[in-house]
């Protein structure tokens, strides 16, 4: 039997979630840091500022949850109800404790103004809570231990809370000299160009171990492998995986194209800089979105010549286009894509050009329906290619799914001929 | 007193929210649509694939609310349990529904499969549920009403969800009798270049009512005003809101640059189309998100020329940009980001030219700092303008915060000349 993990639960706190206005991402980074420190998250609530179902859902965390976290309603106004519901909770008394208040009232100085006084009430504790600082805010975190359960209050802007996590909280636990904790560790690998069936039989024999065990998930940029492993510590989690992630990649080879966070962009800015080529892209419907994506790699600009976004037949008839291949083909065809490609790869002096042409939407362009798509790919090394496809979407997720396509095509090429 | 809304909650189910993997849009989602629909939202929840948490979560938010909307959980495999989870919950027993099934194998065979036993499961019922339709994917949702409470089980994927949200659920709770019910409309100012303090200011005369009420919020593109109302019905919510709005918009004038869902490239697009105007953007280290942004917008072709990624020294001086103010000044700098606007605002023969250049990070360059920015525009009918700051965050933070800043400009610029 494996030692247990803590439980935890976190509670997202303010209106404008329930109101849709803001995503929840602080439920994220915390969902996705939590298993490597040894703990299991079963719930995630949001609740408005209300003082009553703050209470009530605080309360029924900490029966059911070891780990209680929150985030938000650390303020200084009067919806700012997080203390005040968890001193509810645990039938404790608010006071203002005059450090904290001192080091307010600091805070303010430094900046020239006096504390309002509402702010007061952000230094107020209850005995059970000692004070985690927040050097990015005015709202000191609370960590609350009584009767063997924690609360760990953070505020709720998420650059605050993660670093006060990072720096404070996530220490503390690992801290903690708790008997029989274990850690969870995964390892995603990222495979492309094979469906989620077909990766499921290749690896099929890989799959029936309970620790570590295999998740198989279809995602937007491919099918996903994710190997979980529960161990006493982050070491020995490590030794479970390792040799299974070596089993898969010896089957699965160049499908898999990275791992964890890395992204398709990321992965093509190793191929590219491993054989020290450049490209070039010419844009029309994707208005830079792809030059954007490539450019977020630190360090793309050893391999980023630079990029055009040919926003009209004009455009792209100045820019090298042949005129006739447009007469001919039109400008939402493959031929267009490969002349687009052919023509900022010379333009811009890549050793690769792109180029994607299409029609985004809402309205169909050249009689051809929104969400029509063609990609070239022109390398000095390799026969040039295109792919065309129809993906009906939005505006945006037209442009996106064009990347990410092209993104794959630039992949394969370089994988392909080198 | 008004009359009451319906109470609702929403459970999203899966657990690859739990392990932070993806962000819970559909809740957000639903959270921005339920007030319109006379339905307050008090609790969101996220839970696991696992039978005994989702029958409890789900059993308690019966208990406690009206209305009780689940997303995930209703695909083929046996992670999937929101089915057997509500038939838990109500003491019914699941059994294959004969229509449901053939409507099913059908989808297959359309498909030229067969369809997986695995996929049966999605043919189930229980007594007091009926089908609501899913014509994007296999998964019919679940209408559960019984004992004055109703659960609608809906899809995960949100494409899925959300076309099943405004197609079928959101009208039939539109559709019901129950008598009592009011709506809640909020509709959602948007200014720029003002700070919060002082827009409370400026309207705080305004800020008194209770309803309509006025929450002042500071956003990324701005400070917010949402105003919401209470009413028996939608028309009515207007006609409490409106006479506010103008009231508003007197006092703040051309701070307002727009409304609810509204983009700044949006108003920007209204702007330029208003004038007859052209406009061409050379970006280096924004790398195409500015163009990107633009091209969002339907439509935009009418007044984007197109743009240039000028992603190295060298490209600028190509397109345009005279290299003696390289020379002079460097190439992270206010002439240099003028020059690039000029540049490319006679090469692409546009009415206004948009230079960024600066440092994404994380690297410094020239000795400038990550998060360096400097964005000229260079308009035929007003003085060059030319905007630098610096703003230290991760690489794509930078981006995202100058492509806003050159909006913002872009639209100064149009509103002050004309």
């Amino acid at each position: 039997m494996l030692p247990w993990l803590m439980k935890a639960e976190v509670v997202s706190i303010g209106t404008e979630l329930l109101l849709g206005e803001i995503l929840d991402t602080n439920a994220r980074y915390l969902g996705a840091s939590l298993p490597a420190h040894g703990v299991d998250l079963f719930y995630i609530s949001k609740v408005g500022d209300n003082l009553e179902r703050l209470a009530d859902v605080i309360g029924r965390a900490r029966d059911r949850s070891d780990l209680v976290i929150t985030t938000g309603g650390l303020g200084p106004t009067e919806d700012d109800l997080t203390r005040e519901a968890i001193a509810n909770v645990l039938g404790e008394e608010l006071s203002v404790d005059d450090t904290e208040a001192g080091r307010l009232r600091e805070f303010f100085a430094k900046r020239g103004a006096a504390m309002p006084e509402r702010n007061l009430k952000q230094a107020m504790l209850i005995p059970s809570a000692r004070v985690i600082p927040n050097p990015r805010g005015t709202a000191p975190g609370w960590w609350v231990e009584r009767d063997g359960k924690i609360i760990v209050a953070m505020p709720g802007p998420p650059s605050e809370m993660e670093r006060m996590w990072e720096r404070e909280v996530a220490p503390a636990l690992e801290a903690r000299p708790d008997s029989g904790r274990s850690v969870l560790v995964t390892r995603t690998l990222k495979t492309a160009g094979v469906g989620e069936g077909h990766i499921d039989e290749m690896v099929s024999p890989l799959l029936k171990t309970n620790n570590p065990s295999v998740g198989v998930y279809a995602r937007a940029d491919g099918v996903h492998l994710r190997i979980g492993a529960k161990a006493p510590n982050r070491d020995e989690a490590q030794q479970l995986i390792e040799p299974l992630e070596a089993e898969m990649r010896s089957i699965l080879g160049d499908i898999v194209w990275g791992a964890d966070d890395e992204t398709m962009e990321h992965a093509v800015g190793v191929l590219m800089r491993q054989h020290g080529l450049t490209l070039a892209a010419m844009e029309s419907c994707t208005g830079g979105l792809l030059m954007h994506t490539l450019t977020n790699v630190p360090g793309s600009s050893a391999y980023v010549r630079g990029g055009l976004v040919s926003y009209s037949t004009e455009m792209k008839i100045e820019w090298g286009v042949d005129a006739a291949v447009i007469d001919e083909h039109g400008v939402i065809s493959d031929e267009c894509a490969l002349a687009m490609a052919r023509a900022v790869r010379e333009r811009l002096a890549a050793d690769i050009g792109i180029g994607i042409t299409g029609v985004a939407g809402p309205a169909a362009q050249d009689g051809k329906p929104p969400g029509t798509i063609h990609i070239g790919v022109d390398a000095g090394f390799a026969e040039p290619q295109s792919v065309s496809y129809q993906f009906a979407q939005g505006r945006e997720a037209v442009k996106r799914r064009a990347v990410s396509t092209a993104l794959a095509m630039l992949r394969r090429t370089l994988i392909a001929a080198l």
